[in-house]
């Protein structure tokens, strides 16, 4: 089960910039894999083995994209830091999981940190893994917890060069990805929604005590599918708003086509945090009726025995002088009567729409 | 049934601007139609069989209107765009139908995307349609996803010059397109205040499971319906406000008046809103208030019967010295025992309003 | 009952200008009457037999009020409209009874339209009549549905020249007129809460399902109270700030006391939204404590009668072999047995407080 | 008990400025008492018998407090209004003691009118009472409903000179009477924090009807206290930031003091309203646990005996041929057979956790 | 139990600036400790044990960082105050601890006032405890209301010279205080997230009345926690976009941390706040479950049994002429028909779900 809560930033006292990995260790080894592409074909791709390969000059004229999967070793994070002159406040919130999502401008770069969803089908949960995006004049870096990823559709373009990725300057392959976390939303959202179908056909078929933690749960992933989907109107929408330099005005359009999805995607969120409100509304009316059902057919039946049990027992005392007992048509009168009397109650049930 | 959450906006991780069809095929045929006119008296009004008939370059002095019905011959979409010079990516967006309502602004022309709703009388649901309306300084482009539409009584009043609207620029065309769809909300509105009185009443009269389900179904409705609306607040409250040069100045006072519709539909939706939840609020009390009923009914019996019952099982023993068995009068008195003790306790239950 | 839903603005389609009037016809007849009077003591009252008779030329040394009761005839309101050469949309307006209260501010007039309220006390519902006030430099146009309305006071006060309404120009007029609006709406709201005490009291003493249903009523009420008097707030807000220059300085610091009352007026809404959703509530957990009530009946009656019943049923059995039956003291030993055991249950539910 | 509703500002139709009392009238007489001080140790103090002596001429280098309690007497209103100038509008509102907390700038003074909270432990009812401040250079007014008030700790520190307030300017005294009354409302909090505190208590130990209506009262108190309060975040916000140019400099960091006080006052109600909205959560499910509680003595008692019964009326049938009546071991072989059943269900009961 | 309801800010009438404890003693000496060091290597540490050896006139190139633990010497705080300059409403302010966080900027320090949170695991509860902190040029004074506190890590930073502290100036220094401060709320987050786990958990497996007020205590907790923190977003938010001019630019990116940490511990407590109204609507619905498996029970055994002792009663009649009675085979047919009877309403409630 995810946790309620997230981890302190760091254990309270440490000097801040001290880097601290927090989170779970979601993979064993760090994988650093880069690309490096310019308008005139240039293209290269590779992987970094040992951390010293890596080459801080980076040429303005290329775009270097350089990806880092697993934040737990420390070192790794503080050398590909020193290469680009990241600062340090920047590492602890790179190697901090546990954060909302949010957009820091330094002098020379912009820090985006954003939150991947995956969907776990089996208990209907999400999963969420952070996603630290640095956008500097001529490079991308991007820090993922684990090696599995979005980006890969983003990587066949630049591959392939098709439309205009291989032409553009670091700031498109950042909207590229942005674009591309933003738009798995999407899916995270279809997946909820069949499940919402899925739990108000049941509420309609067989509701039960499943049903009913199914519900919560529901409630309970969206209330963080929420927490990381807000933050990135503010972020998204001051980004084309073009608060950042780095961004360049022609792709300032683009960024107000992520802001519209992102728009979207908070607006279903809502939509569906009341269906699901609706939903428990339901599951308790629900049970009421079912309620009432069972109190029905309790009453009618008592209430249709109980006073001709009486007359039966009435007939069983054993009173010396009871006139009746020897009438020799008291035993089918009393038939009648007991037939007359339920009949006027199943009636009176049938008026009351109790049966 | 309506899909809960909207289609991803494109296959994640297609370039932007790559054209996809997002959305249902709602008609077999790609139609395209065109009106031209001007103040002059000129009139021309036709359909374009073959898209490669369409002709770019339009007259900056009389006013053209080209309204495509179907989305999903993407190639008719394209040519159509680059004849008026149209931006890729909004393009894709005239292909998104699961789009939010919204207004972009372009050097040259004006982007907007609304919502055109039908009722379907027998579920009680509302269908949507999107709409997309591209203002050009002499031009209006609107793309549907069906032929069906709205627009009939525009159409009139070009052919006829009835109104201002043969002697207007294109800005007060796009205005009578917005104005007669936001017109047609209050039509939307009508049907659903019916149908809440009508759940109303089926409240007080016989309130049964399926009540239940039409006020859920009442309230889901209700959300898709703001969903479409309170976007066009603010997307009509900027045009209004003066903020698309496209519209000259003439025009606002027109968009004043959609504008407070706007404004009026929203209200009323919102009104519903409340008035759905108090529908909720009253089939949960009358739930209640039946099992407190039922309740009453079985009490009543069964606390008149069972201590009468005692009585005749008491006598009904097969002891061999229980006097009063021997008694004559004993038959007689256990009877006026019997009528005084059901007396007193229907007297009791009166007294306490249970009858 | 009154309709949920407002009327659409026009038929859809029309051009906009188009003359129709939307709303109940309220009155037979349409009423023109005038007032016109100015500082040096000059008076004239009267009625407008012939739509003719009209003097378009208004003398601007005087104010001159019109008032026209009754909206079903057109061609009066287009000849009135024409006189003061107002914009045809704002006939439409004045014609569109079903409105939310609004401003607007033209070139040479200010155009207002707002809710009269009156009580219906039979059902408890209040009636609402739109009344449209058009302030020129000189004049004052209002419109209503029906001839009743609440100006009298100000009639009386012009007539007799009480107060500054005399020595003042046409805005003050404007002023008096809305101050009389907002005042009647405290009368309405010493109704609603003398009938929500009615509904409180009720509830202590004998709540049943009409005690709901008034209650969902008072909620419906409150409702469309609210749409009428929330945009109020900001209209007078507006207007007090001087964002009209009609109104002169001079009357800003009526039209905040005007202001005042509003803001009072929407506060004790929102109190009796608050403690009409408390009433609720109260209902609900009644229901409960009178479900409590029946419950404890039943089982009192039922668990001490239940065991008695199987001792004495124990005892009518015709084994031949049952010891018991013939011991000389088992029956008074067994009612004994009786009363002790029910002597204990009694104990019991006495402690439970079940009694 | 407290009227719901506010009384209307005047007889709708009064011209403004007309003095009407509105409110009930709290004291039989109206006393007038005025302290006079400055820095050079002049100070005077008494009580004004006849309204004449009223002495219009405030010495500008000394501070005048005059302090009328009762409104009732119109005429005096007026004359005290007329000797320092104040806008007939302004004594309007002092007058009608159903206001709205509000201050109101005019061209020599300034209006501040607030609420003194009386709290009546019996019903556990607040009482409100209107205070009027009116702030000139050199004076204060006051206006109360009655005689009894909070401001006794102020007048003996003019009387004995202690602080600063012998050495202040007029403001210094206003800023000493609002900060007295926003003091008093803590004890009010207090009060009802008290009475929380016992209703909590009382809904462990034992929930009745009463206990919901103390609830209810509760809220209800809440909602009136929240009215009383709310406007003065504005109204002392306002003043701290310095909109009014009576407040010198020196006295906005005192105002700060009480704004902080005004925050702080709000959020403890906001806390109180959420946490009696708790406390009806709890009794309604107090109200579900009795009846879960009740239900399962039921069921018990009848579940067990039930069965037991129809064994033994099964033995009680006089049926020619019933071998089983005849059989010696008959009689204990039942008595085991029942003590095997009750036992079973006893223990699955038990298991079921309802014993 | 905690109180609920805050001190008054001082008894009511006293002059501002009278300075008097308001809050529980929590300690009973106060320990006054300082503790000076610049970036020379200068450090000196130590604890003043007579207020008189509090040395005012500090040191502009070293910072000074004093901290008085314990408030109710009143006089202790006074000589404090007077050494430093600091204001005697300030000084007020510092001693009241029932204070809601603020900020306040006065000439040549800043005042910013906090709640240190601890958990009281016991009851589940948190307790606050208020923190003043008087930042100047080159000082720090902060004032606790009992020795324990969390400042320990930043004194071993000071002392050990770990981090950027020494060598910074005051600022950083209350910048880390505020650090630590808001770290510790994660803490706090992470002991209420694992009790609310824990509810969750007895919410599934067994809940009863005492799950119901672990909610509500928790709901109560939240509230607190809530009031503590909320403020803190302003102040810190303030601070960090540069309000203060004590806070040097460069320490600006530092704040900024804060202000993030600060976010995320707000964003947090509102999803625990839903998170809990959750739990709440998941006790109430368990609750109507399980009075639904009780009256399931009942029903099913009733309305099995009532039925057949009715058919046991009838033969139990003593009528003469009863021909079934002598019927040889009518015993075992009786029990035939009621095996019949039985078997049918057990398939009844079967396929009803009701077994």
């Amino acid at each position: 089960m995810r946790r309620l809560f997230p981890r302190r930033p760091k254990s309270p006292g440490l000097s801040p910039g001290t880097l601290v990995h927090i989170g779970e260790k979601k993979s064993d080894t760090v994988k650093i894999s880069y690309l490096e592409y310019n308008a005139d074909d240039y293209f290269s791709e590779g992987e970094i083995a040992a951390i010293g390969e890596l080459n801080s000059a980076t040429d303005p004229s290329t775009v270097t994209w350089i990806n880092v999967a697993g934040l737990h070793q420390i070192e790794i994070i503080e050398t590909v830091g020193q290469s680009f002159g990241i600062h340090p406040l920047l590492l602890e919130d790179i190697l901090n999981t546990d954060q909302r999502p949010k957009m820091e401008q330094y002098d020379h770069y912009l820090y985006i940190s954003l939150k991947m969803i995956h969907w776990r089908d089996d208990p209907g949960e999400i999963e969420t893994e952070q996603v630290s995006i640095v956008l500097g004049n001529s490079f991308v870096l991007t820090f993922q917890e684990q090696e599995k990823d979005v980006f890969d559709p983003v990587r066949r373009r630049v591959r392939e060069g098709t439309g205009r990725i291989r032409d553009s300057s670091a700031d498109y392959l950042a909207y590229a990805l942005l674009d591309i976390i933003v738009d798995h939303y999407f899916l995270i959202l279809e997946y909820m929604g069949e499940h919402i179908e899925l739990v108000e056909e049941e509420l309609i078929t067989e509701p039960d005590v499943e049903t009913l933690q199914r519900i919560y749960s529901l409630k309970r992933e969206m209330l963080f599918l929420r927490r990381s989907v807000w933050p990135l109107r503010e972020i998204i929408g001051r980004l084309q708003r073009g608060d950042s330099s780095l961004f360049q005005s022609g792709s300032l359009i683009y960024l107000r086509d992520v802001y519209e999805h992102t728009i979207q995607v908070i607006d279903t969120v809502e939509t569906f945090r009341d269906i699901v409100s609706g939903l428990l509304d339901i599951y308790l009316s629900s049970l009421s009726n079912k309620m009432n059902e069972v109190m029905k057919v309790l009453t009618v039946i008592a209430t249709i025995f109980i006073p001709l049990t009486f007359l039966t027992s009435l007939y069983g005392m054993n009173f010396s002088f009871m006139p009746e007992l020897a009438w020799p048509w008291a035993y089918p009168t009393l038939w009648g009567l007991m037939l007359i009397i339920s009949g006027t109650m199943l009636l009176y049930f049938k008026k009351k729409d109790w049966l």
